[in-house]
Parts: C-alpha cells; structure tokens; sequence
C-alpha cells in the first residue's frame, strides 16, 4: 500500500497507471489523436471503470462519453508518475546481463534511458557497449554527478552486490534496480525494486502448491 | 498476503526463501555440509532472527546454537517452496526476449527447466534455439500436456499477448510470468507475475517523487 498526501493504494494501482502510460504512448505513435473510454478498455484490457479508478486516486480527468485526448492523457499520466522529466539509469555491472540491459529496448519513447555503465574488471573499464561508455566503479559517485544519474541498476554477480549497493547508496543515488538474486540491506531511505526470474518462478510454484491461498 | 491453511504471511516473505534456497545451493556446491545460524545471516544478508521468523511460518527447523545441516535445511526451502520435483516450462514467443530467456542460466543447480517454446511465425516453427525446439502455437496444447509443461513464461509483443493468454488458460497451464506491458485477463484460478522493467522503474520513479509514502 502506497499513502500520498491525498489518497492511499495498492502498488498495483502504480503499475498499472505504467502500463497504461506505455500503451498509450504506442497508440499516439499510430497517429490516434483522440481515444474513447471505451476504447482505452479494449487496447489497454482493462474495463473503463477500473480506468477511471486508478486515475480518480490523483485527480479528475476527462469526462464521461467524451472521450480523452490522447495527448492530455499521456501528459496526465507522465505527472502522476512523475516520468515528465528526463531520468538517467547507470547499469552498475557491465556483464552478461547488464550489457542486455544496455540494449534494451524497452525505453524507447520513454523519458528513462541509460547514461552509464560501470564494473570493477580493469578489461571493461573504458570500453563501450552500445555506445554506452563503462566506467570504473571507484568513480562511481563522480561519474554519477557528472551525468545526472539518479537510478542505478545492479546487475552484478551475487558475492558483489552488497558492496555495489552499499557504494550507490553511498553516492545519493536513491532508487535501485536489483537484478542479484540477493536480498540487499540499505537505509529506509532508497527505493528498491527487485527482479529475479527464479523467485518469480518459485513464487509461482508455491501459488501452484498452496491453492487454499487465494 | 498469502494465507496457508497454516499461516498469513506476505509474498516478500516466499521470494526471500527463494533466494535463501539458491543461495544455500551456491553454498552447497562449495562443498559447506553444516552452516551455522550467524553464517546463514552474514551469507544471506539478514539477521539470523529474520531467516528464523521466516521459516517458522512453516515448522520448527533446525536449533539456536547447534547450525543447520545445508542439505537439510535445502530440503525444507524445497519442500516449503514445492520445488522438490521437476517443473517444466514453456516459453511463450520465441522473439528476441524469448530466445534470451531460453539461454538464461539463472536456472542451474534448481529443478526448473525449459522445456520447449512456442511461435505463430512460419519461419521460428521447427527450429531450435540453444537446444529448446520451437512449436507451433497452433500445437499448443498438445505439446504442453505432452512435456508436462506447468509454466509458461508470456514473451510476445503486446498485441498477441492476450489472445497467447488465453490458449495458455485453455490448456489447462496454470501459472504465467509475464513479460509483456499488458495488463493481461485471466480467470481467478490462473496465477501470473509480471516482470516489465519499464514499469519498475516508473514505478521507483514515482517513489522517488512520493517520499511522503514511505
């Protein structure tokens, strides 16, 4: 559960209001200008009033049978989420999967893109993936001024990840990404959001087991 | 929350058990038979009164003082988890993402393995991707009882993504980790995850700029 000044809800609520800001962003790329409710439900499979709910938590928008403007909404969307500036990523681990990470593409038509890599292998430093540079990780809280970044994603082999985390934090940064399948400890502070595939799937699993759950 | 028949406890709960296990495996493979409590704490990055307060959902493991057997203590996390058998999956759009996930290596040393992945493209049927074949969707069912698969992972672009969806539901497979950003509509006895990394980070993004949430 998530409290602002004015309402409380689910994190759910805040990855769907993602969701929807994405898809809307496809939508306007097809040239639609204007979009109805009802519409909105069908591209986004969503119904039109759980729409208009999770948008209710942050405010009035649009009018009923009217229809949004595509543009308006997406604005709306980037506000509440807070996505209406630009925001800079560093990978911090230039391996396997943070050079994936570099590459990914998902970010396209986003105002989130990478600036920076950084692992402590001497054979990395100074090279480019993607024409991302990799820095070294003992500049880190310099190069991490320097560029503006204020999120960091940690894609660093297990035995390093406290460590890593242990340096973003101490740099300012607030927010990290943590692909380590490692449970990290840091201040109340800074903002952690966990990807794992395994856990995801063992979760999965365990719903499978315990059906009595739901 | 998730309710046993036993206990009430939140779904961070299961994926720190997650990584305890793999973790412990890690451990395992390096040949430690016996771990102690303060080990398990410095190794796993919680306190010892953590890993105990999440094990206890489920029975007495293990006493203060004396340490854990590894393999034993390995066997409780798989038994609580309800990975202590094979499962199979099934990847679900062999795209970019798809064949990335088919190489992933995060699943050694656990009893889950991919099994076979799925496509509507003329050209990817019949082929093999780092040893995995690749079927025709059309074949869907099928396939799946006939490989056991138990879990799909949902790596097609969003506009197939329902539809894909719904030929899971039919088969009869009753878990899904999602990686497409859709808010995908399953009946309630369908259990799916989400994984969008655009999403997380909007989601840390609006954290970062709701401090009054925390």
């Amino acid at each position: 559960m998530i409290c602002t000044t004015k309402n409380c809800f689910s994190t759910e609520t805040v990855r769907r209001l993602s969701v929807y800001l994405q898809n809307l962003r496809r939508i306007r790329e097809n040239g639609a200008h204007t979009i109805s409710s009802k519409q909105i439900g069908a591209i986004l499979n969503v119904t039109p009033a759980q729409f208009r709910k999770d948008l209710s938590y942050f405010g009035e928008f649009g009018r009923r049978g009217v229809g949004y403007d595509t543009d308006q909404l997406i604005q709306v969307l980037e506000q509440i989420l807070g996505v209406n500036k630009a925001y800079y990523i560093g990978i911090v681990g230039a391996g396997r999967l943070g050079r994936a990470l570099i590459n990914y593409h998902g970010f396209a038509g986003s105002n989130i893109s990478v600036k920076a890599a950084f692992d402590i292998d001497p054979q990395k430093i100074g090279t480019s993936v993607h024409g991302i540079d990799v820095y070294d990780m003992n500049d880190f809280a310099c190069t991490v001024k320097e560029h503006g970044i204020e999120i960091c994603v940690l894609s660093v082999p297990v035995e390093g990840a406290q460590q890593a985390t242990d340096r973003i934090v101490d740099s300012g940064v607030k927010a990290i990404l943590n692909f380590s399948p490692v449970i990290l400890q840091v201040p109340d502070s800074i903002y952690i959001q966990n990807i794992d595939m395994l856990s995801e799937l063992e979760r999965l699993i365990f719903f499978l087991n315990n059906d009595s759950s739901r």
